[in-house]
Parts: structure tokens; sequence; C-alpha cells
């Protein structure tokens, strides 16, 4: 008996030794899944990004450490702890800034430490099914963001959306896609705007992409292009996902976010940010505390491109994320509702 | 005897037999050099943008007008005439909407039609002496450009530009890059950040390489960046160039100057807007009578990229230029002087 397969970018395979995944790095040209049943090709396909998006990252950890589970010979509970640890410490190892990815293994790893009496295939089953349910409550919350979100929506809206938090990222309607999916899935009429989202393109590679599958009315447009479709009227909303949000209501998200904001409020359109209320993060008092990643030059200057763009030479600035002030986020949508300013008091209940 | 070689990105072969021209569509990765002695090729070489800057295609349409008329064969003055027309005619034709190359074209077939009585080869030496004419205008212009942009500029700022405005489009000093390239020759520390202006990438292939050549210190970025880059309190001033400015200062610009505009007015950064003052349009009182060119879907969707970066299904929304409202607008420089609002007072005295 094979375990029901929950959503399209990551599940189990049929005989529950492998995790298949949607390679994102291939898309949109190539939807090609891969099979990984070794802990090094799980690794290598967390490091190369061809499984992304937080709430993914913690599925797919999960799956993968029932497929290795699975795959331990041991003689004793001592034994097989020691082994699946092991593998829990490589996975950890790949993507170290990754808050999901050590969020769902210290949730497996707990407990096979709470069931240490229980038979070894008993224990393996437990992780193939807590796995499971990290998948289905992640579905649950993306559902519950997409219906608060979808009150915010009204019939032949256009929604400006940037990167990419859909269910490729999470599960099935994702985060900021999420009221966009349902509300289409349910008949209205909805037009999606996307810019591109350079350097790495998850607006045009993953997002109008899945938008398109989906069959939603989705524009392309570069990044640059946002204040001319705000000021031809074609935008009522705009709906971001977030990567951290702080105590006072400022949010980190892909780089690009903060001027969109800006632009939204110069025009008198209102800007939403959705994600699941574990984005909020309370050690973080405001957005000054949140660290911003650099990455490398080459993916300004080479990546996706048939040539370099610029001279060798040449300084690039690559930061992969930037922080909106909360004076420019209208609210903030979690699972557990909408939250209006002031977020210093709002989020605190949204957290308790 | 051959002419003095005015600027580096147009001028005539020594035998003055062919207009040679440095190849836009090659840069960065190649700085080749194209000869061209047809009308043919040069049709072709403004068609493909080979060659552009709306003041470097009327003095490239001048110099290859002059080498056209050296090769014409003719008994009379009629004869010459009939011949020149045609060649003009098939010039005008490459760019229809090039408002630089009509009128160069046209102001040296009035010169031709005042001088009936001259000897053939008097009058195919004139040709010649009006296209360096009109480049030694251009360089007047845009130095007088760069030396009034030049008082709006401090030591150690940093300046944000957007597409290419340098020596590339016009002559030497270029426009917006003008006060930049000037103050850097006179020793003055100046930083320069450039948005790779998607989906053509004139920022990234033009003014970082042009600016990286002269050394002047740039640093590249992607055009959703720019909120960023102020935020961090590295911009002191926007310096743009323009296609056409309204009687009442509104300024029609690559794509992106619009949303550039409203978050220099956000962080509270002075927002300039550089070019020649014909460009201001006396038929034009507002930027609601600008059109704006719309380009094809092609160019977001696979321009510069190895593979195509959205579904072919995906609709695309290319404007090449955007509006930029006068209220943003800090300053208007033109060869005359430096304007401030009321422009609908102030650009009218920049006319007369």
């Amino acid at each position: 008996m094979s375990r029901e397969r929950l959503a399209e970018n990551v599940y189990l395979a049929p005989d529950e030794d492998a995790v298949i995944i949607l390679d994102q790095t291939k898309l949109p040209n190539e939807e090609e899944y891969l099979s990984l049943s070794t802990a090094e090709d799980m690794v290598e396909a967390l490091q190369s990004m061809r499984v992304r998006g937080a709430p993914v990252i913690g599925i797919f950890a999960a799956y993968s450490l029932y497929v290795l589970a699975r795959q331990i010979e041991a003689d004793s509970y001592e034994d097989f702890y020691e082994q699946l640890h092991q593998q829990v410490d490589f996975l950890n190892s790949s993507r170290p800034t990754a808050a999901n990815l050590r969020w769902a293994l210290d949730r497996m790893e707990s407990l096979v430490q709470a069931h240490k009496r229980a038979s070894l295939p008993e224990i393996v089953q437990m992780i193939g099914d807590e796995a499971e349910a990290i998948q289905r409550e992640d579905i649950q919350m993306c559902r519950q963001i997409a219906e608060n979100g979808l009150t915010l929506l009204e019939e032949g809206d256009g929604i400006l959306t940037h990167c990419n938090a859909g269910a490729l990222a999470a599960s099935r309607y994702g985060t900021a896609l999420g009221p966009i999916l349902l509300g289409h899935d349910q008949g209205m009429d909805i037009h999606v705007y996307v810019g591109e989202t350079r350097p790495l393109l998850q607006g045009a590679r993953l997002t109008s992409y899945e938008l398109y599958r989906e069959g939603v009315d989705v524009t392309l447009i570069c990044d640059n292009m946002v204040s001319t479709v705000m000021k031809n009227g074609w935008i009522q909303a705009v709906f971001v996902g977030c990567d951290r949000i702080a105590l006072n209501g400022d949010v980190a998200n892909k780089i690009g976010t903060s001027g969109i904001a800006i632009l939204a409020k110069h025009y008198g359109i209102p800007f939403y940010v959705l994600g699941p209320s574990s984005s909020i993060d309370p050690e973080c008092p405001n957005g000054d505390g949140i660290l911003i990643e650099m990455r490398e030059a080459e993916e300004v200057r080479s990546a996706y491109f048939s040539e370099p763009i610029a001279p060798e030479g040449v300084a690039c600035y690559n930061p992969s994320f930037d922080v909106t002030d909360h004076s420019l986020i209208t609210a903030i949508i979690t699972e557990k509702g909408v939250f209006y300013p002031p977020y210093d008091r709002t989020l605190a209940e949204a957290l308790s």
C-alpha cells in the first residue's frame, strides 16, 4: 500500500525507495522529475536549488530522511539512531541558513527519540507518517492563507506579484499566489502581472509557468515596468511572499520587493504580504536586525545569458533580499488571519 | 588631407570612402568596427541598431550621405541632385521615427539646394564640411550640458543612472553621463551605479562598458535593486537622459525611468534629466500626448538569454519608454542651462 501523493513538486516514489522532485532549475523549458534515493543526491538537489522555497525544503528533507531511514541496517535502537543522526547532519549541512530544513529534521529526530521502545520497523513507519503529516499541515496552512487572502480580492482585479511564492515553493496553492489560485478555481476573473525577478528570474521561470499552466491570465513584465503597469491603472493590489517578518512588521523578501511597495504607496495601491505565521521572528524587533544574504556578481553578469552582459572587471552588487518598511505594508496575511497596523501589537497577537 | 577624427564611435575612413562605426550590438564582449561604404550597409546598421542614440544617428546619416555623394557620377547639378535625393530617401526609410535622422538629412539637402551654381566637386566638399559641422556642434552641445550638469555634482557623490546616455549615444561626453565624465576628467571622486536596463540591457552592455573603460568607479545592479542602493545612502543624485520633453516638464525616457523618479522622491534624492534643448517638443503640452513605442514580446522572453525564460504562451508587456511626471523632476539640464520648476514657464525660456 503506497501513500497518497499529496503534491506534484515533491512526493514519495510508489515503492517508497526514493523522493521524486520537479527540478526547478530546468523550468520552464523542461519539466524534468528526478528520483533521489541517496543522501548525496538529496544534498546536491538542495544546494543547486533544484528544490527551493522554504516550506518545500522542509517537506523534502522529511521525505528524504524517511527514504534514508528505510535503508538503515541496524541491530539496536542505538545503532539505528546513530546512523539516522549522521544523515540528519549531512542533510542539514546543505543549506545552513534554511530555517525549514532544520525545523523539519529536528521534528523527525524528536519523534524518534520519543519512541525509543518501539520496534525499528515501527519507528521507520512513524518517520514516514511524520513526513506526510508535515506536508499535510503545509497544505492546510497554505489553504488557510489563500482563504484569508481571498477576502482582499475582488472580481476583475489586476494583481502584481514578484518572485515565486506559489505551489513550487510551498504546497499546492503556495502563499502569495494562494488567493489568486483559489479565486481562479472559484471562477473569479483575475489578471496577474509578474516581474521577471532578476537576477535568477523566478518570476519569469517559475511564477509565469505556474500560473500559465493553471490557466490564470498572466502577463510577464521586466522589473522596471512596475511603475508603468501601476500608472496604467492595471493593478488593484500587490501580493508578495516573505522570508522573514520582524515584530514591528518590517518584512524581508526577494530583492525588489521594497521598491514595489514604494511605487504602490505612490499610486495608492494596497500592498499585501502573505506567509505562514512561522515567518514572524520573535527574536527580531525590526528590519535592521535582518541579515541580507549577498550573492555572487556572476549571477548579475552571466546567469541565464548566452554571453556576459558587462565587462568582467565591472563590480556587480547582488543582494538577494531587501527589507520593506512596515509603514509601506497595508496588511500581513498568515494562516491565522489578516493583520493590520499597528503591527507591533497585532503581530504579537498573531504569534500567541 | 583627411579630416580630423572627432569621435571614436562614428568617423570617416582616412580615404573618405567609408563611414566607420563601433558596432553597439556586439558590446561589451567584442569591440568591432564596421566600415560601411554602400547605402544598403548603412541602412542595415541603422535598422539593426549597430549605431543607436538620437544624436549619433544624425551624425552617422550626415557622414553616410557624404560618402554616397562622393560615389555619384553626374553631368549636371540636376542629375547629381536626383541621385542624392534617392539616397536621402533610402536612408530616411531605415528608422521612420528617428527625429535626428531626418533633421540631419534635411539640413544636408537644404545646403545643396542653396548652392546650385557651385561645381559638383565643390558641392560634395560642402556636404563633407556640413557633416563635420554637425558632429562638432554635437560635441559642443554635449560639452555644455556636461558643464551645466557638473554644477550639480559634489566630490564623493554616488550617482545613479539608467540606460545609456553616454558617448555611444551622442558625442564624447554624451548627455546624462557628461557631468560624470567631465568631473572624472577633472579628478573628482564620483561613484556611479547603473541599472542593467532590461530588456535590451543598455545599462549593462553600454554604460558599464563606457564608464569602466574611462576608469570611472561603476557598479552594475539589476533594475530591482535601485530602492536598496538608495536606502543604503549610496545615491546623492539621479542623472538620466531623455527622448522627449513636454512643455510642462513631463519627460519620456527609457522604460524604468519613472519608477526611479518615484523612489528618488521617497528617499529625498534629487532627480535630474539631461538632454539637448532640441528634445523639448513645442508641439507637446504634456506627457499624455507622447506616444510610447511598444516592442516585441520576444525581447522580454528571449533577448540575450541562452534559452527562453518563460513559456511561449505567456503574454509579455514591453513598452520601450515611460513618462516621468514633471512633479518628480528636480531640474532639467540642457546646453542652455539648468531649468527648475515651474517648467511651463522655464522651458518656454529654454526654447526661446
